[in-house]
C-alpha cells in the first residue's frame, strides 16, 4: 500500500506537489480551505495578486512531473520577452530585452492557472476537499503518522496521514501548527511599500468580444513606469486587458488619502497610464480596493525533525515580487523534492534532507527579489546600470561559451533553472568583480601611459 | 467614568501592568487561560523556570506603582552578591562579586512571586478572570473599543474594552491576534542551548522541618560551574533547598541520551553538584524532566497602530536567561509607560510614543542576554576577563565621581536601573575604547622608552 500525503493548501504550489508526489507513487489527498474557485464566482475577487510571471525553474518543474500536463497548463500564458519602459512625459517607450536570445517570461492570471492546475489534479483522481480549515495537527514522533484535525461545516473531522505537506501560503495556518511541536526559526518583516490593483481594459471592447484581443499595450512586454520612490507595473491578460500595480511606500499612499490628490498625483506621474485606466476606475479603485501589505518571511527548518511534516512556497518563504520568482521558487521546491525522492525513494529520507539542500537558495532569492526593488524602480533608468546590460549583453551573447563564461544575472534566476539561486549570486558576484578590475586594469593603463608619456615628454624636455 | 483597560496573561508582567494601570486610574481587568496558582496544586509543575533574579530596574518599577507593595512583594527574596565559581575539582570555589559596594541581586522563586503579585491585585479589586483563554481581538480603529472574546468552561464570551495589554509570554496567543490585523515585524530564533532543571534539597531536611532553613552552599552567591561548552547553575530557595539548571547544547543532551552515559558525564563535570542533587534524583530528572528550547523573540512596533493594543514583557521580547534581566527588562516595560502616562496622562499618546521609547532598549538587552553566554560558560575563568573585572573595580570604586566617570558593564545594567540598556552599552564601548588606547599607549610608552634607550647606548657605543 502507498504512503499517504495530506497537503494543506490547493493553491498553485499546493496543487503542483499533489501532481509531483502523486507522480511518486504516494496517495495524495489535498485540503483547502476556501471555496473551489472553479465554481465559486467570488473567487475572482478574493484570490488578490499582481499578475504571475512563470519563468524557466517553474516551467522546468512542471515538466519534470508530466510535460503534457505542463503544456496543457501552460497554454495560456503571454510571453514577455522584455521590458517596457515608460517615460514621464507619457509618450516615449523603451524597451529593455530581458535574454539574450529572445528567451521570455511568460504573464499568467493566477486564477487561471489554478483552475488548470485543479483541473489537473481531477484528471488524475487527486482529491481535493475544500471548505476544510486545519485546525490541530499532531505530529508526536518519527514513528507514527499525523493526525491532522479540519473544521468543515461547523463540524470537527479528524483524519491520519504518513506526511504533511504545508503549502498553504504566507499566512499559513499549518505553519503556526507546525511550530508548536517543533523548534522553528522564523522572521518575518514587512516592507515599506505597498501595492494597489488597477486595470487597464482591453483596446476595443467590441472586437474582444468578437473573438481577437486587442490590447492597448505590446502585450509581450512587462510595462514599468520607473519612478524611483514608486513605480507602476503592467502585465497583459488573454483578453487584451492588462493588470497594473502601483508600488509605493505606505506614508505616500496615506499622504495621497483624497481622492483628488490621488488622481492629480496619478496624472502626473503616469500620463498615460492614467488615460488608458480611467479617471473614474482610478477614482474607484482608490475608494474601494485594498491597498496590499509586502512581507520577507522565512523559517528554519522546513521539515520537523520527526520527517513527517514541511512547509514549501510562500508557507516556508515569501518574498517581495520584485524578482518575480514567488512562484517559481514554491514550484521549484517540489523539484527539488523530487529529485531528493529520485536518489532515496524515501520521503522520510528526502525531508531530512530537504532543509540542508534548500535553505540556501530560498534565502538567497528572498534577499535578491528585496533589492530588485531598486533596480526595477530606479536603476532601470541608470546609464551605469544600462552600461553593464551592454556589457552584458556582449559578453554573455558572443564570449560566453566561446572565449570565457559569462552569464547575466537576470538569466541566470529566470532562464536557467539549472543554477541554483546561491551559486547565480556567486557566479554574478565574480563577473562584477571581473568587471571592476578591468575598469581599474582600464583606469590603470591609462595612467601608466600618461606615465610614461609624460616622462618622455620631460625628457624631451630636459634634453633641450 | 475611567478607561477600561483588559490584560491578557495573569503571569509576573501581566500582574504588574495591572498594578501599575489600576494605580494611574484605569479600569484593569486581568484575564488568564490557567488556573489560580494559589489554589492550584499543579500549578508548582506548570510554571516550570529557571529561578528568577530581581534586580535594580524590577524593584525600581514595582517601587514607582507602590512602594509598600513592592516591600510586601519583594519580602522573600534572598540577595545574591556574587558568582561562586566552582572548579572541575568539586573542591574549589571561588567568589567573584556583582557589585563594587556589596550590590546584590535577589534570588525568588516564580511561584511565590506570581502569588505574591495576585494577593496585590485581590488587595486593589483588581478582576482577574482564571481559566480565559483568549479566541479573538477585533480592533477596528483608533476611536473604537477593543472586542475581546474569551473561552471559558467551553463557552465563548465577548467583553469589550477601550485598550488591551498583550502580557501572556513568549508563546502569547494576544501577539498571534494582534498580528492578524497589523503589520508586525516578527522575529524568533532558538539558541543551540537548551536547559535541563535540576534540584539541591536542604542540607538537613529535620532541621528545615523545624524552622531555620539549612544550605549545603551560600545561599548569597549565584552559583556557576562554568565549563565552556556546557554549564551549571544554582540559586538558593528560601527552604534550604536550591533550584539548579544544567545548560548545553541539544547535541550534547541528545548524546547523553541513556541514564548512565548522563550519569557519568555529570559526575566527571561536576562532581560536587553530582553528590549534592544526589544519584538517583538526576537519573529521574534525566529520564522525567523536560528539556527546556530557549528562543529569542522581538517584534516591531509593540503597539498597534490604532494605539489600542499593546504587547509587553516576553510576549513582545524573549531573551535567554544569561543576563538575569527577562522580567526585570518586562517590569521596566510598565514603568516606561507609566512615566510615558506621566507625561501627557493619555494612554493613545502613551501607545504612540511606547516604541519608539523602548525599541532600542529591548533590543540591546536581548543581545546582550545571548552574548552573556559565553561570559558565564567560559569568560569567568578567562584571566584577561579577571584582570578587566580588576580594573572596573578599582575605576568604578575609587575614580568614578573623583577623577573621570567609570561604571562597570554589570552594575549598569543590574544595578543602575537609571541608566537605559542602550546608554549602558553605549557607555561600556566608550571604556573598552579607552582601556584598549591606554593598553595601546602602554605599549606604545615602553616602545617609545626603549627605543630612547637603544638610541642612547647606541651614541654610547658609537663614541668607543
Amino acid at each position: 500500500m502507498p504512503e499517504s500525503v495530506a497537503i494543506v493548501g490547493a493553491g498553485l504550489v499546493g496543487c503542483v506537489a499533489a501532481l509531483g508526489l502523486s507522480a511518486k507513487g504516494y496517495d495524495v489527498s489535498v485540503y483547502e480551505m476556501r471555496k473551489d474557485p472553479r465554481t465559486d464566482a467570488a473567487s475572482g475577487k478574493n484570490m488578490r495578486s499582481i499578475n504571475l510571471a512563470v519563468s524557466d525553474r517553474g516551467i522546468r518543474a512542471l515538466h519534470y512531473i508530466d510535460s503534457a500536463m505542463a503544456n496543457r497548463v501552460l497554454r495560456n500564458v503571454i510571453p514577455m520577452t522584455g521590458r517596457m519602459i515608460h517615460d514621464a512625459t507619457g509618450i516615449r517607450q523603451e524597451s529593455q530585452p530581458y535574454g539574450l536570445f529572445g528567451e521570455s517570461i511568460k504573464s499568467i492570471d493566477r486564477l487561471l492557472l489554478n483552475r488548470a492546475l485543479l483541473d489537473e489534479l481531477d484528471r488524475r483522481d487527486i482529491a481535493v476537499h475544500f471548505g476544510h480549515k486545519i485546525v490541530d495537527m499532531s505530529s508526536v514522533s518519527v514513528d507514527a503518522p499525523v493526525a491532522l484535525d479540519f473544521l468543515t461545516a461547523g463540524e470537527r473531522r479528524t483524519y491520519t496521514y504518513d506526511y504533511v505537506v504545508g503549502a498553504d501560503g504566507a499566512y499559513s495556518q499549518s505553519r503556526y501548527l507546525m511550530q508548536k511541536t517543533m523548534r522553528m526559526d522564523y522572521f518575518q518583516k514587512y516592507v515599506a511599500q505597498q501595492y494597489l490593483e488597477l486595470y487597464i481594459p482591453p483596446a476595443d471592447s467590441m472586437d474582444a468580444a468578437g473573438g481577437v484581443p486587442r490590447y492597448s499595450l505590446d502585450p509581450n512586454h512587462l510595462h514599468i513606469w520607473p519612478r524611483k520612490e514608486y513605480m507602476l507595473i503592467a502585465l497583459a491578460n488573454h483578453d487584451g486587458s492588462f493588470t497594473v500595480t502601483f508600488f509605493c511606500t505606505w506614508a505616500l499612499i496615506e499622504a495621497l488619502h483624497t481622492a483628488d490628490a490621488f488622481l492629480t498625483f496619478f496624472r502626473s506621474s503616469f500620463p498615460d497610464a492614467y488615460t488608458l485606466i480611467g479617471e473614474e476606475a482610478l477614482r474607484q479603485a482608490h475608494r474601494h480596493q485594498p491597498r496590499g501589505a509586502l512581507m520577507q518571511l522565512a523559517v528554519s527548518p522546513f521539515a520537523s525533525p520527526n520527517r513527517r511534516s514541511v512547509l514549501i512556497g510562500d508557507a516556508a518563504h515569501s518574498m517581495v515580487p520584485f524578482y518575480g520568482q514567488g512562484m517559481n521558487c514554491g514550484f521549484e521546491d517540489v523539484h527539488v523534492l523530487m529529485k531528493l525522492l529520485d536518489d532515496s525513494d524515501d520521503l522520510k529520507e528526502a525531508l531530512a534532507r530537504y532543509t540542508p539542500a534548500r535553505k540556501d537558495d530560498v534565502d538567497t532569492i528572498c534577499r535578491l527579489a528585496y533589492e530588485n526593488y531598486r533596480n526595477m524602480s530606479a536603476q532601470v533608468l541608470d546609464p551605469l546600470y544600462l552600461l553593464r546590460k551592454k556589457i552584458d549583453y556582449v559578453f554573455g551573447k558572443y564570449a560566453n561559451g566561446r572565449l570565457f563564461p559569462w552569464i547575466p544575472m537576470y538569466t541566470m534566476i529566470s532562464f536557467r533553472g539549472d543554477i541554483r539561486y546561491s551559486d547565480a549570486e556567486r557566479i554574478e558576484k565574480r563577473q562584477a568583480g571581473i568587471l571592476a578590475f578591468l575598469s581599474w586594469a582600464g583606469a590603470g593603463g591609462i595612467a601608466v601611459l600618461a606615465a610614461g608619456f609624460s616622462a618622455h615628454w620631460f625628457r624631451t624636455l630636459s634634453r633641450h
